[in-house]
């Protein structure tokens, strides 16, 4: 059988032996809630899943593990293991590059920490929208911590509200969450000005949904 | 709040008990292997992963069921618990519309059995290729059963072969595992005259593959 040499092929090796020492790790965090079994699985298939969107590979162990604790953490929520610690907010569009990644960062932001924030997408792109980084540090905001996610069931099912933004029927509409659907435009392709006023329409609207859960929004 | 209507939402309406009564029996097959609790992720995640790429949902129930299951069983073979019935061959493109599903319907029919094929891929399309699901009925072989997978880390875990076709680094490779990289043609957009001398290659290919294995090829 003709072989290929595995150097010779595309494809990046797989850190496994890296992938469980970190799972080890994260294992600790959830004692009691999770097996070792699980949490691995958490960070072998998150791993999976972020290389297939990813055409940066530095930072993708990085990634895997806060994408797997997160995912975890939701799971751990949804299933009363772990407490509530505030509102639980995901905000859902296409690409997970743009829209919902400002919301998120400005909600957290806006909500002084009185709402716990995620995002996803439909179909996560390979990468933030330079354009939307860019609004965004305008407001003093980094984006040096997101990533395009892929949507995942665990994460929904913490959510008690649910923002999506253009997703359409990709989106599953989960019984006995709140659901509210933005009509944003799609950063994707917009110059910075246009980027500039998404963002301002999305921090408008936030405001809006802070005042209905009861949260005082903070200045910029 | 102005939480909108839900049924003026875009979204699908989450089965989550159906989806459950479904983890249930599916479990049983699995019983002192995995936990109620893991079959249950399994198939809530496979659903969520399902749904993101598909357009079409009717078959939705049903594909979520067959792609859980499958991946379970990788797990369980990779973990030892399921004895391996055959070479388990896996490949991968980038839509897994075309190429890898050829390739997979191909090697089954071509190894009468004695190879056991899984196919995924790294940006999963909506649907099949109508070209390809034309050129494999030429040949007798019905396409009707598959749909396009994402890349999960069980599937690759199970393979002692993995067959990459173009999905360069969104393909890890994993230690431990045979490799392959395939330089086909992608038929994405070809007429079928093109799409059928692609159908040729992969079977020519697998017809080496299969020799390489010790497994004489059956005539189509």
């Amino acid at each position: 059988m003709d072989v290929s040499n595995r150097r010779a092929l595309p494809g990046l090796a797989y850190p496994e032996d890296y992938l469980k020492r970190l799972a080890d790790d994260l294992a600790v965090r959830f004692t009691g809630i999770f097996s070792l079994e699980t949490v691995e699985r958490y960070v072998l298939e998150s791993y999976a899943a972020l290389l297939r969107v990813s055409r940066v590979k530095a930072h993708l162990a990085t990634r895997t593990v806060r994408f797997a604790a997160d995912r975890l953490t939701a799971l751990a929520q949804a299933k009363g293991a772990v407490p509530y610690e505030a509102h639980e907010v995901l905000f859902v569009c296409v690409q997970n590059a743009g829209r919902s990644q400002m919301a998120a960062v400005l909600t957290a932001t806006l909500s002084g920490g009185a709402v716990h924030v995620r995002s996803a997408g439909s179909m996560p792109s390979h990468e933030l929208n330079p354009a939307v980084i860019a609004v965004m540090e305008e407001l003093g905001l980094s984006m040096s911590q997101e990533f395009p996610k892929p949507l995942t069931d665990d994460v929904v099912q913490a959510a008690d509200v649910v923002v999506t933004m253009g997703c359409g029927d990709a989106c599953p509409i989960y019984p006995g969450k709140q659901y509210q659907d933005w009509d944003l435009t799609d950063p994707d392709g917009l110059d910075i000005d246009e980027v500039r006023q998404i963002r301002d329409d999305i921090a408008d609207r936030i405001r809006t949904l802070l005042a209905g859960l009861g949260v005082s929004a903070v200045a910029l």
